[in-house]
């Protein structure tokens, strides 16, 4: 089975494709800037252990155009991944929000569509975008089954107590709300290996993925419970250039009394706070560099950052009365040794207790970085939605 | 030493008159509606074990008449607590938002009344009552020291990774904006009670102050390392008519999506969110009452009031990396035995263990109600921030 996942964005689109027989894709790629002139795509293909990249540079004026140079790069010899588009069988779609309704990885079908459509007040960055991948994916890949996988789908089993805001009803059932979640994929990925290295089906994990976006997940026996993301990818932890949980009325204190307005306020918030607010850099490998220079703003930020992880393990150990293992995942959580150790030392409390040497190695693959005589498992699982946007599409064809 | 001890508000002031010999009042009262309209004043003097009441209703314009009247029944004939309005040695001033400047118990000079003004723009509801109460003191109290408390003092001793939100350096820097924390003067008194109960001045509490309004505090060898209220008390717990916690895209979402603005938004958190949205109650024993009457809207209220509560002991357990004992004060913590066990149930992994039988009795004064096995001490503990000020006064005086 020739399964092709898409993240279509506003912009671009990113894609892999993968035979159903393995974990590692035939070939990945990158469309950039549609319809902003300069356009760019990067194709790479994987051929016995060898990388063959292609780079384009050309006008893509929308999607159609770009996936269609996607399709000739699929089919052009010498670095065919297909004899013909039509073997493509399965085409899986990312998602960001499923809102309520949407909550499993399901076949694309017309209603399906109108569905996304009607969560684009939810997701205006994202659902649109979606929506013209699968429109072109659609006309390009005529013989393949689409399938979207959502972000939120993986949260939908929380309970309300957790996924409710303290405010009149009437808000929750006129405009839906409520905690959502995001990176759902990745918190499903990585929970399920961790599960299945403990070999444990009903342990109590907490899942930290720590990206440009962060957000962490409790999950019980498989099944998430909570998650620090709400409404939208702007809540709770300390991000790249997110803020994170803020009190409320920061907001309606610059708005009443120095005049911002809801775009200023949407832009400070969303792309010029967190890290960046508080450093100049949204990388945490210019942040470190930073601190080894000697910053004390970036010191700061570091503290900040790991003690608002520290705060949701405590939360979330609370929530599920016990932890066996939390997993750091992403690019931070999977190669910023300083960020795990920050927030897994002085916890044995909670009984964990990271091993500093193991900690501080770069290894690929899942590891376990915990001390020996750790209660609390303490891992690094490297995320891949990817495969699992691909397994959850073979999964669903084959019942 | 007369210690009298008073909170005055944008239209009332509440009082209380201390011998600082006694932790029981002489007198009592509150003036209601000043400037408003049918104002009234309940003034209570207790004697010998016995309350004396007097209600009066007449017209006050303002604080200056509203102390007036309260000066004459001071000294009124049959319930007159001092001879002669000079006998007032200290006059003790609640005062919510000290800011980062005033962060100690202080003797009230002209330049603390300015810097007090200097924070009307982070206290509008507050601040401005305030300085009208002090300058009523001062005219009608000219013997005595006049001395302010504030509410944001005890929070100050936390570090700045617990106080900073993360956004640009230039909002803290100009503005202030950081979290202050309230309920400061009832987490520093119930704190310091629990402390001389278990005879251990390191040890590690967690305060859980839960009023009309609702707050934590991470209490570590008698200094607050964390709290739950930020910016404003608009934040953490869920309150009676507060939403607490929210993902600051609710509001975004709310003025791009649905036309709000900043005074509606503000009102519709402060006023119409919390217990009252969730169920049209804010008072815990109207909504008790609905689920004793099959409410599912009052039931999952409770729940999310109280997970919001365990969520934040977690959370500070794990900042603290440890934890003697929490407290539950205020008319909700306690008064309301559901909330408490609500909050401690299946809490076994942080070492608390209630004792349903003895949670669920009514007893005056401080009481411990956890289980004989558990580690953790479970206390309630009566609030007083009244005597907490006139001791602060006393203790400030002394010196
Ligand atoms: N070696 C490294 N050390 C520290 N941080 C790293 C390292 N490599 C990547 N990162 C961090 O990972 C971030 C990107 O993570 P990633 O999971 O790729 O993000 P996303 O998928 O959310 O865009 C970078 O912004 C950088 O901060
Ligand atoms: N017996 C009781 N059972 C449950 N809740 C109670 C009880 N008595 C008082 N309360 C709660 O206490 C709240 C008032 O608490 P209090 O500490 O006096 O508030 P504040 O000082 O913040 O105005 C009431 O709104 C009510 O919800």
């Amino acid at each position: 089975m020739n399964i092709f996942v898409i993240n279509s964005g506003s912009s671009s689109i990113k894609y892999q494709l993968f035979h159903s027989e393995s974990a590692e894709p035939v070939c990945s790629g990158l469309v950039e800037r549609i319809g902003l002139g300069d356009s760019l795509i990067k194709h790479t293909v994987f051929i016995n252990g060898e990388e063959k990249v292609t780079k384009l540079e050309l006008d893509i004026p929308d999607h159609e155009a770009g996936m269609f140079e996607v399709e000739k790069l699929l089919v052009q010899p010498g670095i065919a991944v297909v004899h013909n588009p039509d073997d493509i069988n399965v085409v899986g779609h990312r998602i960001v929000h499923g809102g309520e309704t949407l909550t499993q990885t399901t076949i694309i079908t017309e209603e399906v569509k109108e569905k996304i459509k009607q969560l684009y007040p939810l997701a205006p960055l994202h659902n649109p975008g979606h929506i013209k991948g699968i429109e072109v994916a659609q006309s390009i890949f005529k013989k393949a089954t689409q399938v979207a996988v959502f972000d939120t789908a993986f949260h939908q089993t929380m309970p309300e107590k957790a996924y409710r805001y303290a405010i009149p009803d009437n808000f929750y059932k006129d405009y839906g709300i409520r905690v959502y979640g995001f990176h759902g994929i990745s918190h499903k990925y990585v929970s399920g290996r961790a599960i299945e290295h403990l070999q444990k089906p009903d342990a109590k994990i907490i899942t930290i993925h720590l990206g440009n976006g962060c957000s962490m997940a409790a999950v019980n026996a498989g099944k998430c419970i909570d998650t620090s993301m709400g409404l939208t990818p702007l809540d709770g932890l300390i991000m790249g250039t997110r803020s994170g949980n803020i009190d409320a009325s920061v907001l309606l204190y610059l708005i009443e009394q120095q005049g911002y307005d809801a775009a200023e306020l949407t832009s400070l918030l969303n792309k010029k706070s967190g890290m960046f607010g508080l450093t100049g850099y949204s990388d945490m490998r210019d942040i470190t560099k930073m601190i080894n220079e000697g910053s004390d703003a970036a010191a700061l930020a570091y503290e900040m950052y790991a003690y608002r992880i520290r705060k949701f393990i405590g939360a979330y150990s609370a929530a599920m009365n016990g932890l066996d293992a939390i997993v750091f995942t992403a690019g931070v959580g999977e190669n910023d040794a300083l960020v795990r150790e920050m927030a897994c030392h002085d916890m044995d409390f909670m009984g964990i207790q990271i091993s500093t040497e193991e900690n501080a190695q770069r290894k690929p693959g899942l590891r376990d970085v915990s001390a020996s005589q750790s209660k609390v498992k303490v891992l690094v699982i490297p995320t891949n939605e990817e495969l699992e946007i691909a397994k959850q599409c073979k999964a669903l064809l084959q019942n």
